[in-house]
């Protein structure tokens, strides 16, 4: 009974913050759409600032375990491990997508709590992604890449459908909630992976064709 | 002196917008910020939802305009225009960093506003893209491509390291306001637009080293 209460209060203050904004959205507004008390969301959060970190670190929790997930295939090798984490990232942010709509948002603002969540967890992102790329040049896996550029294009890859769903869904007439997308999409990612990390497979493959 | 002040407001707004958030601005912050009374600013906007509808239309007329001045060279050859597009947006965004950050986390909430000016621009922008892919599919510049899944792709690696310059510069240590890095941005897009449209012209290039 609490925890489905603690759920319906995160659930409604997500779907607000979507769409008004999180400055402007109340505690009245959440408790309305939640169908709790204004005290319910004080126990649980303190203030709407409590409910934001929660809704950060529940985010990069479950972000940094598919990461981390994807990191155990590192060992079987380095282009397969950057698959898994690309394919655990993207279904994600797919099955997450109120969520991760949410915080990808709140994390292009200049705030004291972004700077304090990306000393934590973005320094961990790039500390792994960092060690595939790393380990698959030294295993001449991968061409040799400025990995700062890669991951900039990983990330703006792995996040523009689901923070603009909207766009996507209304402009493009695509739907990035649905499984149907994030498993194409996904194939769609691989496809640039492997024309910037192994032109050498490429080379080869083509090679053959001709 | 008034367009003075009237650029001053607009300039205090973005600011204040990027490190407060649209709502948890106010009028009076801006009016402190900018140095002019809370009445000059009712003067030219009215209220700041008519500061928001400025903001929204400065910054799509200004890249209409970029997209627009690549399609002219689309007579001269489909994969020149798609560069000299995405050499435009690229350089567009990272003068106008400021105005482009707060104006793509805009476009991710579902508001009346954003609805409008996607009616508008984002259709005029998909219009003007497409044509482009299909032209040179048209003559063979191009592969058969996924235009809707390109488009994902080209609009994440645009505005990604804009919307979120305070990652990209404090955990990759990369600063996207300086033309150094749209100059180094734009030539890695052109990389990944070659592997994407045209693996019939790395074909040739690669038998010619082989």
């Amino acid at each position: 009974m609490k925890i489905n209460s603690k759920d319906a209060i995160v659930k409604a203050a997500i779907s607000l913050f979507n769409t008004k904004g999180f400055d402007g959205t109340s505690i009245r507004d959440i408790a309305g759409k939640a169908n709790v008390n204004v005290a319910t969301i004080s126990y649980y959060f303190q203030n709407k600032e409590g409910l934001l970190e929660f809704c950060f670190t529940d985010y990069y929790e479950k972000y940094i375990n598919n990461l981390e997930e994807g990191m155990m295939e590192l060992e079987a090798g380095a282009y397969s491990c950057m698959k898994k984490v690309i394919d655990n990232l993207v279904h994600f942010h797919c099955e997450n997508i109120h969520l991760s709509r949410f915080i990808l948002r709140e994390l292009s603002l200049d705030t004291q709590m972004v700077r304090e969540m990306m000393s934590i967890y973005s320094a961990k992102e790039r500390y792994y992604l960092t060690k595939i790329i790393e380990k698959g040049i030294a295993r001449q896996e991968f061409m040799k890449i400025n990995i700062s550029y890669f991951i900039i294009q990983l990330k703006s890859l792995l996040s523009m459908p689901f923070l603009n769903s909207q766009y996507v869904s209304e402009v493009l007439h695509i739907f990035p909630h649905e499984k149907y997308f994030a498993d194409k999409y996904a194939v769609e990612l691989f496809k640039w992976l492997e024309s910037i990390l192994t032109p050498a497979k490429t080379l080869s493959v083509q090679k053959e064709i001709s």
